[in-house]
């Protein structure tokens, strides 16, 4: 512990600490375990096929452009297509590629927006629970949080306004099938939340990795074209294509994108061309609306296999949000019982995991909940996954009640 | 200027100017101009069908495991195989695929070493003039600088001593075909430097981007091998296979590697799959050596071109480097001249652009020096652009003289 590096290290990087959650779930990924625990795409549903002629074709017609250094902020065409595409879905506020940075996945996103925004110290508004990538990502940066209280459609207004009236550099947001939760504002939730952005002109970090991937019906519009002058849009193809292209992008205010850029240079220079232009062609072949078609429904049937099987097999008093989309449910258990103590047992004993929700609470909290993931295995794992939970939650409780 | 966004910029964001050189060079990319600025490899040379094939093969075979996400540490064949190819290369130090990191091509590697070891005011020992990627990196986190003199063998041991002795929380040093000024230190200046870095116990960062483009025979012994307890040592494909796979690697003590790693997670979760797997497959089809071999060819002729043409055609009293390898010539003009204001001018009249030095120089300084890159563009291009240039600079010097 003594090695002239473990003595240099910064103050930001002593705050890190190696999760035990995490080196339990690598175990998670032994084939004989039923993993709920990632938010891992179905790769059996990849666009493999069109990747491959994709690839067959950038690399024929215009490997030289495709394997050399690109500019900071993107591939220009791949911009472009982004930009058309936000400004087709979102007319009342059209972009410009100026506006569109493409970024090494909607991870890299967050710490650019952590560089450029973040003092040690700095306050950060997130919905209570939030996504524990960003989370740590914020942390990194020595962040505080103002967590904000959720209901079955997000972000509270109330307890919102709240927190942006202490001004914090900013809040990060996932207004639709929302990471941890499943849960989605409604259209009016929308509006109410993109009002008191403009009133209190707190900068938006709106994060949307699911929005294609809903049910039935797209969700409400997005928080960015009701208060486009506050926000940084965060997409990514990592769950419409495939996560593996590490291809993630942000539409925003062009002075801000610019800074963005500016960081990012340092960051990697600028995202994998390979991927950016195998996206690209992928794209321009036009097979991307019946993918996600296909995806919607497959994702809908796994969904709805797990709320079935949650509602057969989890002990009385278990509650859970019912997600239009996206790839998570959220389960709230009972009782005192905390879940993260009890994650080892139940990888060994009934070869399933899942992630205790504790960590996603920003300041802490929430040790009597999980989430689930639905999207990676078929239905048919899915509900003998959650049999094998219930089964070991049921115990656990038995355990704890006596 | 006073948006919500722009009056929360961090304390390091301030700092962060937008490079009037960056500029001026992006009008460098325009097809009608002879750019010796970049450090871009040749793209006629990439191996095109080479990758294509590795594509297709991979998306066939494993398209599953290339698209979906995986360990931030990097694809554990890739790993293995970059563990191997370090042991063989450097049989006294050899080392495990915990040894190693994949990275979003090298810069990212000095993103994370500064996350991990930077705070604000924190003291970085480099080479003057040094790596303008790198300076930036470390500047981002606030660092500051000793320049340690160089001598036509790199850095030279009683300054690199004296900054040593200073206790900084690293040094950074390219000992192979130096950026900016394509030095490289014998074996004798290594093993010197070595022994410094163990008498002092200073983290060494030692980056090598160009080792494998030699000219006529391999450069010296890494300084990882000679201290390999203190060293991190920086890898990438972009100069031997392509820069657009942004894949670079790190090789250190498993302790450091870890730490990289879990910085590594927060900033993009981990590099692109199809990136690692499309690399993985081209190195395991055994093309690497034979292209090498005709790459080491290619730019020692170019290089020889730019030599040739700037004894006869650059003004008297100019001094250039000899590189044996690399990608860079480094120009010292005589007199008082400023080069980075001629820019524009040079570029606008001859058509023929440059990297001013001033900005490789940590602590200012090197306003007559300009690095040339001689990789890009083909012999007969190479001197006509030196030609050009010649002209412009020998106008300039006249114009001052006067």
């Amino acid at each position: 512990m003594t090695d002239p590096f473990t003595t240099r290290l910064s103050t930001r990087s002593r705050g890190v600490t190696s999760s035990a959650i995490r080196e339990i779930l690598k175990v998670a990924n032994r084939p004989d375990i039923i993993s709920f625990a990632g938010g891992l795409p179905a790769p059996e549903y990849f666009p493999i096929e069109a990747m491959r002629a994709a690839a067959d074709r950038v690399l024929t017609q215009r490997g030289r452009l495709a394997l050399q250094y690109d500019a900071t902020e993107g591939v220009g065409e791949l911009r472009e297509y982004i930009a058309a595409k936000v400004s087709a879905d979102e007319p009342g506020a059209p972009v410009k590629p100026e506006n569109v940075i493409l970024t090494t996945g909607s991870q890299q996103a967050l710490d650019l927006i952590s560089k450029v925004l973040l003092d040690p110290g700095d306050l950060i508004a997130t919905e209570n629970p939030s996504y524990l990538g960003a989370l740590q990502s914020f942390r990194l940066f020595q962040a505080t949080y103002h967590p904000v209280a959720m209901d079955e459609e997000g972000a509270e207004p109330a307890a919102l306004a709240e927190a942006l009236a202490r001004a914090p550099k900013f809040a990060y947001v996932l207004p639709t099938f929302q990471n941890p939760t499943g849960r989605t504002m409604g259209a009016e939730r929308r509006k109410a939340v993109a009002e008191l952005f403009t009133r209190y002109e707190v900068p938006l970090v709106e994060d949307d990795p699911y929005g294609a991937i809903y049910f039935d019906q797209p969700a409400g519009p997005s928080l960015r074209s009701l208060a486009p002058d506050l926000t940084l849009a965060l997409g990514t193809f990592s769950k419409t294509l495939a996560p593996g292209l590490r291809l993630g992008w942000v539409v925003g205010p062009e002075a801000w994108v610019a800074r963005l850029a500016q960081v990012k240079q340092a960051a990697d220079l600028h995202t994998s061309t390979l991927s950016q232009h195998v996206a690209l062609e992928v794209l321009k072949s036009n097979i991307l609306d019946e993918h996600l078609s296909v995806l919607r429904g497959v994702y809908h049937e796994r969904c709805q296999a797990m709320l079935e099987a949650l509602a057969r097999e989890f002990p009385k008093g278990s509650r859970w949000t019912v997600p239009a989309g996206g790839m998570f449910v959220w389960v709230e258990l009972p009782g005192g019982v905390d879940v993260a103590p009890l994650l080892p047992r139940v990888v060994a004993e009934e070869k399933v995991a899942y992630v205790p929700g504790a960590p996603f609470h920003p300041n802490g909290g929430g040790a009597n909940t999980m989430r689930l993931n639905f999207t990676h295995a078929p239905a048919d794992v899915v509900r003998d996954g959650v049999a094998r939970l219930g089964r070991a939650l049921t115990r656990a409780l038995a355990t704890t009640a006596a």
